[in-house]
């Protein structure tokens, strides 16, 4: 399965859980709505209703924090059977436009990846996120990692097509194309299906939406690592997984 | 100023209100929130608080529905000084999601132009519109225009950047690159700015923010047409404007 690193043209990185800290400002922003909620239920059936109403709107509102701001604000209309008031929908507003605008914490060992990775002469290297154009973008400028990506795609999906549409954008097989990221669901299994490798990094805090259950994994031959150092040496062929 | 048709090798397209109707929908969506808030405000004050939380939201929410959305709610909650109910604001998200699944209507000899257009050889043809990505993908699909298109770029913004970022990125040289749209401010300008050529079919309604003042168009070279058919012309070299 492992092929040399000189037939790979391309290395793609998912943003959010990869690069820098996203999931646990999500949470964060949650908890902070269980705290305003708090009179009209517990954590717990704030936490189930909410994932019942982004579930309900994704087609519609699709990924990113837009569409997960309007999903907290209807949670409390309905939660509280539409008797929250302005002034309180105006603090969950809040919590979200705070959301936009937290600082980005970069993941260990990133930065240190990707100036290695940029210094060599190939592969090209690419952001491939999926999520708010404005938001994703808003990141990556503030992430200070602009520089080192040749490339930057933001999509609102993340499956099969998108990986074969992007390839054929630049003209790449699949055995040239490596995609990095936390998500097996987006990152990982659409990759493994079309014939390119992915890299998964675990990150501790995944959103239930992205989780996979074990047995589909089975005989997929996800290369798994524990860091993006260990990203770097896979990828020079130093170590071998899956 | 006019150049032959053969030196053109990209034409790139605008989507709201140049392929398809979409700015009188935002109005009308406008017109029932003003009816939802009327105990609170005559539709001017509406009018007029909403386009001043709209303009203070673009930074961080970008263009597009679910920006326009979150603004709707601010405004209202404003307005009402945070009286207004959960239930109310659940009936402006219900405009909102009106609004994303509208119908798309195709503006006049559209159709017929690009059918014409991507039966020749060359030149490859581009959507290039700006907005909330979800959104502009799913009323491409609507439109059912898809098929003619050989690029699809949905960007954040369309500034000169942006235009000097879509020709870098597919080789293209200013002179090999024309630009249709009805936003002089997005469409138009930034375009001839670069050096690349655009040809402005007016609509009857602009949204403010995209207006731009008679004197700023003046020696720019603003080529304008009245419709989709008379811009195929003018890319024949059959009709001479400006």
């Amino acid at each position: 399965m492992i092929r040399p690193m000189d037939s790979v043209k391309m290395i793609a990185f998912d943003a959010d859980d990869t690069l820098w800290v996203n999931e646990p400002l999500y949470r964060g922003t949650e908890e902070r709505l269980h705290a305003l909620l708090a009179p009209y239920g517990d954590p717990e059936a704030i936490e189930k209703q909410l994932y019942s109403v982004e579930m309900r709107n994704l087609r519609l509102f699709g990924y990113g924090a837009k569409g997960f701001m309007l999903s907290m604000i209807e949670t409390a209309i309905e939660l509280t059977r539409g008797r929250i008031t302005g002034a309180e929908i105006q603090q969950i507003i809040d919590l979200g436009r705070a959301l936009l605008l937290s600082p980005i914490e970069l993941l260990e060992g990133v930065e240190e990846a990707l100036q290695t990775l940029a210094g060599e002469a190939a592969p090209r290297l690419m952001l491939l996120t999926k999520g708010d154009l404005l938001d994703q973008e808003s990141k990556l400028v503030r992430s200070g990692l602009g520089d080192y990506f040749h490339h930057v795609e933001i999509v609102s999906d993340k499956n099969e097509n998108t990986y074969r549409r992007t390839l054929e954008r630049y003209g790449l097989e699949p055995h040239e194309f490596v995609m990095i990221g936390n998500s097996l669901r987006s990152d990982i299994l659409p990759v493994l299906a079309i014939g390119a490798r992915a890299i998964y990094i675990p990150y501790h805090t995944t959103w239930a939406h992205e989780t996979v259950r074990e047995e589909e994994l089975e005989g997929r031959g996800v290369v798994q690592v524990e860091s993006m150092r260990e990203a770097l040496e896979w990828l020079r062929g130093k170590i071998v997984t899956g």
